[in-house]
C-alpha cells in the first residue's frame, strides 16, 4: 500500500553540541518520505521555491519518492533555524522564514488518489482537512500537529482531527492538547477526540502506543552520540506508518494484530534513532532496510526478559 | 538468601499535587527494606532518635524484616521535608535535619554476619566502605549515592565503589560521576570505576542496566495517578537486590543468566512504581506478592513485541 504524505520541504539551520550546518535539505514531509521510503512507496505532496534545485529532489528521488505532487513557485523554500543546547530533546528556535510555505494549498494529484494511506504532517489544521476531504478514498488516515495550532486553532484542530484513525504527537503536545500532565489520562482524552490510534513520542525516552484499551512502550534507542535530532519525529512517523503500509494493516478492521502495531512502534523508534546519528537528512544517504533490521532486532534484545 | 541494608530511617513531611503529610515513616533503608521484603529476609542497620515508636517498628517487623540492627539514639530521628511540583520526577527540598543520624556510625551487629547480600544506601562513602569491610563475607555488595557525596566527596566515594559489585543511581548523578552527558557513554565510565552491574534509574521514564558488554532498558510504568515519588528509587533498588536474592543469584559467577537479571530489573520498576501510589510507605500496609507478580506481567503485556 502506497502512502502521501503532505507537509512542508525546509531548509534547515541546525547548530547541535556535534556542530553546525547551513541550509541543509529539511522538512516534515521530506523526513517522513526518506524514512517510510524503505517499506513502501510514498507520494509527496509539498512547496518548495526556485533555490530548490534537481540535487535537492534528488534525495528523494533516489529512495524512489514520488515527487510529482511538489509544487515549485517562485520565491525562496521555507527556512528554519535552531539549536539544541545540552537537553537534546528540545531546539531553541532561531528564525522561522515561511517563504512560499505561507501561500500552500496543497492537493492531490489525480495519479496519487489511490493511495490507501494519509499522512498530514504539521501543517494549518485547516489545511490537513482540506487535504483529508480530497482523499476520500484513504483507508486510513492520520498525522502530526504542534503546540502553535494546540493553543490558537484549537477549535478548527479538534475538527480536523475528528476523523483521523491515528495521531503522532510528543509528550508536550500531548499534554496541552487535553489539559493532562498524566500520559495516561491525556491519552484518553485525546483519544476520546476522535483518533483511535494514539502514539506519544518522548524523544530519548521513547514512545507510547494507545490503542483502544491497550497501550504499548518502547524506551528510547541509547544512541552513543546524537548529532542532531531534527526529523527525528517525522522520521518515527515515516517508521511507523511505513511499516503498516507494508504489512497492509488495517487499523479499522474488527481484528488487530496488536504484535504488529507494537512493531511500527519499533519501526518508528529505529528510524528516529537513525536520524539523529547525522545531520540533517544525511544518514538516509547510506542507511539500508538491513542497518534498520538489525536495529529492530537489537530493540528486541535490549527490551526481552 | 537474606539482605543486610545500612541506611537512612527518617520522618518525612511531603507535599505533592495530590496533597501533603508531615512526620510520617520513611528513608532509604525503610523504603528499601519494605520492597526487598516480598522477595527474602530483609535486616536492616539503622539510627532513629527517641520519637521512633513501637508503632513505626512495627511498619518494617509486620513485613518480617529483622529491627535489631536499628540503633536507638538520645535525640531526634532524621527529618526531610520536601515537596514536588508539576514535575514529580524531582524534589525541592524544604529542610534536612540529620539530628542522630549525623553521627552514625553503622555496625554490622554479628547476627547479621550470616547475610550473602549487602545493600549500601545513600549515606557517606567513608561510612559505606567501613561497613563494607565489617561484612567482607557478603557474596554481593552494593549501593546507592546522591549528588553531595559525588561533588564534595569524590576521592572517598570513588575508593568505596571500586569493590562494589553493583551500583544504583539516577541519570543526573550518572552523569555528575562520569562527566558524560551520554548515558551510554557515562555507563562505560562508572563501569571502568568497579561495578561491573549498573543501573541508572530515570523516574517516570524507567531503567536501563548495564552488565558487561549487554544493556537492558524499562520504561517506566505508566501510573494514572503519582501520589508521592519519595522512595521510588530505594523501592527499585529493592525489589531489584531482592529479586535477585531469591533467586540466589550470584552476579560474580561466570555464567550469568540475562534474563534473570532483566526480570530483577522489572522487579525494581515494578516496587517503585507501587511505592508512588500513596504517600510515604502507606502502599506497603496492603501490598501482596501477588499484586506484584500482576504488575510484572503487566510490564511484559505492555513491552512485548
Amino acid at each position: 500500500m502506497s502512502i502521501v504524505v503532505v507537509g512542508s520541504v525546509a531548509f534547515d539551520t541546525i547548530a547541535s553540541p556535534s556542530g553546525k550546518v547551513e541550509g541543509v535539505l529539511g522538512g516534515a514531509a521530506t523526513y517522513f518520505a526518506l524514512s517510510a521510503s524503505y517499506f513502501t512507496d510514498v507520494r509527496v505532496v509539498a512547496i518548495v521555491g526556485e533555490d530548490f534545485t534537481a540535487e535537492h529532489e534528488n534525495v528523494l528521488k533516489k529512495r524512489g519518492v514520488d515527487t510529482r505532487g511538489i509544487e515549485h513557485a517562485k520565491g525562496k523554500t521555507f527556512r528554519w533555524g535552531g539549536q539544541y543546547l545540552d537537553n537534546l530533546n528540545e531546539a531553541k528556535t532561531d528564525f522561522t522564514d515561511l517563504n512560499v510555505f505561507q501561500n500552500f494549498q496543497p492537493h492531490i494529484p489525480s495519479h496519487y488518489q489511490d493511495s490507501q494511506f494519509l499522512f498530514l504532517a504539521n501543517i494549518q489544521p485547516d489545511l490537513q482537512a482540506m487535504v483529508r476531504r480530497e482523499m476520500k478514498t484513504a483507508r486510513l488516515t492520520g498525522g502530526d500537529t504542534m503546540n502553535y495550532w494546540i493553543k490558537d486553532f484549537r477549535g478548527e484542530l479538534l475538527a480536523t482531527i475528528r476523523d483521523w484513525d491515528f495521531l503522532l504527537i510528543n509528550d508536550s503536545e500531548a499534554r496541552m492538547l487535553s489539559g493532562e500532565h498524566n500520559l495516561r489520562r491525556a491519552a484518553q482524552k485525546i483519544v476520546e477526540m476522535g483518533p483511535h490510534t494514539l502514539v506519544i513520542k518522548r524523544g530519548e525516552y521513547g514512545a507510547i502506543l494507545f490503542h483502544r484499551d491497550r497501550h504499548f512502550m518502547v524506551p528510547g534507542y541509547l544512541l552513543e552520540k546524537v548529532f542532531d535530532p531534527t526529523g527525528a519525529g517525522d522520521c518515527f512517523a515515516g517508521g511507523f506508518i511505513g511499516y503498516l503500509a507494508e504489512k497492509g494493516f488495517d487499523l479499522k478492521a474488527g481484528h488487530i494484530d496488536n504484535k504488529e502495531l507494537s512493531r511500527a512502534v519499533i519501526y518508528g523508534s529505529v528510524l528516529g534513532s537513525f536520524c539523529c546519528e547525522k545531520f540533517g537528512v544525511d544518514r538516509f544517504r547510506t542507511l539500508t532496510r538491513a542497518d534498520i533490521d538489525a536495529r529492530f532486532n537489537e530493540f528486541r534484545a535490549c527490551t526481552e526478559f
